[in-house]
């Protein structure tokens, strides 16, 4: 974190234009909150360049139309890349095992290691794997037998890779993932619960993340597949036989049962459920915490504990809300029916 | 995943009756979808007869009524056992730590270990802990002191078991299971939470199954128990003090509080949360995502926020999504009221 | 287990005053259920004492104004602070590594270890990484480079801390916990999800507890803070950026997304799950699978799924539970309006 650097540099490395001094030099990035006059900060929308007038960073990177500020500027046409650009140029890479297998790996004969991939500490790896070029397994990291697992992939300390899963080129496994436990189905017969066997295996595709504590089962039979470029947070779990399409986004906690099929660039929002054999289509989102219940419809959002529509729940809530008054007014309805039953009553009495 | 086979061997694997040629030689077992001419696949129900028509399985598994079929079938009273038992031919046995103990494991010389006991790689078993004949423990698992485990089980990569548990026989942990951790208890006291101390134990019945990544705490005293025949998936948590009883399922992602009493058979669905001591009657079921607030009697099936009655629910969810409307109803029915009350201190004026 | 102690011993190492013999032995402590002779038990309030007729226990803690019961007692100004004494002192500490480094860890040159520091079997430690005195890491513990950890702390089985992170005094992380992965930030670009990197760090204050398989993901900028004697659960998340005031309490599954901030002493129960850039105020709770989606002042208690006023939702609990009768009741006012309706125009026709 010590990379000092002048705006001028940071603008070019940002694709922004320069507008002030372009010689202050910066060794950080914060928040407009936090920016000390060594770091460069952004504004993203309105909200945030209100408050510049009280920020001490020694530069701010913002969107074309940003207005006069009292530092210097960079301006872009997309402020979260140019940011996240600057961020990975202050960013320091890991510290990761070294190319070659370290010697108290267990690795066994009949493993193939491509050119460079490094193995720390007390890995072990199984009879028949490949691991391809480039790949690096960190401390810990458990890989059975007949596994293949593609190039550039980081597999982080004690992740586990069960028997016979292939996994694609630059996928990223966080600490502690699970990756082809036997999926959980039992049969009950004569009294107790038996082990469905599970035969089939785990496909991960290119440049999928698993997150740290995540679980992707093996299938009964076939595979369970994670679509290309799908990104999975921590403590998320995939049962078996499950396919995800490419480009989803399943956030931390999300559970996803058995055979449950997502399509592409669906998005599950933090603890949501989706019911076994439910198919969720194109686009498609759920909200944090709904259990999606039922199929959805591509590019749809849905909420709440059935997985229903979004507006139709927030019309829903918003009548809830009405409830307690809603029972009053229906008392108070009831009463005057009754007195004007009871006036019609006396009139055909007369 | 070689071992070629007829179907007529694979019929009487299955306990079923040959219909058609018994020659045709299968390598796999596949869905109705995903079936090769190599495959067998099974039919459980209506549904999937209808599909057979497109199906290219070499071979098909069903009930002893099947209608007529364009492969030759494998006819049985229990399609899903007899799957089970095809899909237990076909599984290829994982890859497992040699009997005997690795060189890189660290055994207290206190320990035992019985006959064909197999210890893999950088394992850690602590003092006076005793492990009985044939049961293997993966890489990377650590067992404390005073511990036992029985004959016959499996414990995956870095499962832990704490200080003092007794595990029962063929019982199979998941990698990164947490058996035996102190239970989350604390008392504020001077401004501070404080731990209290939890000098209880895990007693793990045989045949009991947990989950990669699961928990269960150890009592505070006494001990949490997890009932003979019980099955745990993945991400569970089981507070301390917490007993099921025999043949329990839970789902991933479930969690439960502590002092809580699961009966005989209660199977609680993904993400369910039960509270601390509450009781749950043998046989109760709460659907996935239930909250289950309040003891259950046994054999009911509760859902939702509050573990109601299952067919309360969905009679209150039914009127809730007629709630916009009913508010609706309720305001014109209180014009029209307006109306005749009008219309009545009319009458009276004249 | 075996620490045989008198009644009169225990008395004095609870703080309480003995009544009735002192010389009895006790070498454990249960519940009224499940005590025998050997045992002392406890009782907090009325519906226990009632119990005590049957229990088998040797004696027993309760408080000052504790009726007369079967069998000597202690009698205490804090039942729960003198139980938990006398559980502390029957507990047996649990087995770990000797101080200095097992031969099977891979301690890299640089890294400093102070005083009667403990390191386990197949532990790894990263350059420039610094452990202060009397702190004990367990077998197969990772600690990145450039990391910081306190004294006392205890870092059980398979925790992971990446680089740069800053663990504070006395601070206890158990098994398969995982500190400082990059928090989950992707830019959806030219049709894929991109990472944003992530150079801020976590810091962990002293006296926390980090429960286990629990995930605290570093910042994007600056750091995630865990605020003073905070205690978190097992199989928690808490995601990039967040900040927990001193003193909170996080049950086991919270989720908790990026950059919420949570007051001193919030108290989150099971399975809550905070939306992004919430903000929590100081005392404030949720009730357990409660979603926060808005930010919630000081000292309020909320509940359900948009985490709303606690006293409120029970209201409205409570009328959705008479919605189907209302339903009817409405039904019912109709015909009686239409009914007066219709006598109405009778009337004017007439």
């Amino acid at each position: 974190m010590n990379h000092k650097t002048t705006i001028e540099t940071l603008a070019r490395l940002a694709g922004g234009t320069l507008r002030g001094a372009g010689d202050v030099v910066i060794s950080g990035v914060a928040t407009v909150t936090d920016a000390s006059p060594h770091d460069v900060t952004w504004v993203a929308d309105e909200s945030y360049v209100r408050r510049l007038g009280e920020c001490r960073a020694g530069a701010v990177v913002g969107p074309l139309d940003l207005p006069a500020t009292p530092m210097p500027a960079i301006l872009t046409r997309d402020v979260e890349s140019s940011i996240a650009a600057i961020l990975g140029h202050f960013s320091v890479p890991f510290w990761r095992p070294a190319p070659g297998v370290d010697e108290s790996a267990v690795i066994d004969p009949t493993a193939e290691l491509g050119e460079g991939v490094a193995i720390g500490p007390h890995v072990v790896v199984g009879p028949r794997t490949r691991i391809d070029a480039g790949t690096a397994l960190y401390a810990g990291v458990y890989v059975g037998a007949d596994v293949s697992i593609g190039q550039r992939c980081k597999l982080w300390p004690h992740v586990f890779v069960a028997d016979g899963c292939k996994i694609g080129n630059r996928v990223l496994i966080w600490p502690n993932a699970v990756v082809g436990r036997p999926g959980f189905g039992f049969l009950f017969r004569d009294g107790k619960h038996q082990r469905i066997p599970q035969m089939g295996t785990v496909a991960v595709e290119d440049d999928v993340e698993i997150g740290a504590g995540t679980c992707i089962d093996r299938a009964k039979c076939g595979v369970t597949r994670i679509g290309a470029g799908t990104k999975i947070d921590n403590q998320v779990q995939v049962a078996h036989n499950v396919t995800t399409g490419p480009g989803c986004i399943l956030i931390s906690q999300v559970g996803v049962a058995g055979s449950v099929r997502l399509g592409t660039g669906v998005i599950l929002g933090g603890q949501v459920g989706v019911m076994d054999n439910v198919t969720v289509g194109d686009g498609a989102r759920a909200t944090a915490q709904t259990g999606v219940a039922r199929s959805i419809p591509p590019h749809t959002t849905v909420e709440g504990r059935w997985g229903r529509d979004r507006m139709r729940v927030l019309r829903e809530e918003a009548a809830m809300r009405r409830l307690p008054e809603l029972l009053e007014r229906i008392k108070e309805l009831s009463r005057r029916v009754q007195a004007l039953e009871t006036a019609a009553d006396d009139r055909k009495a007369r």
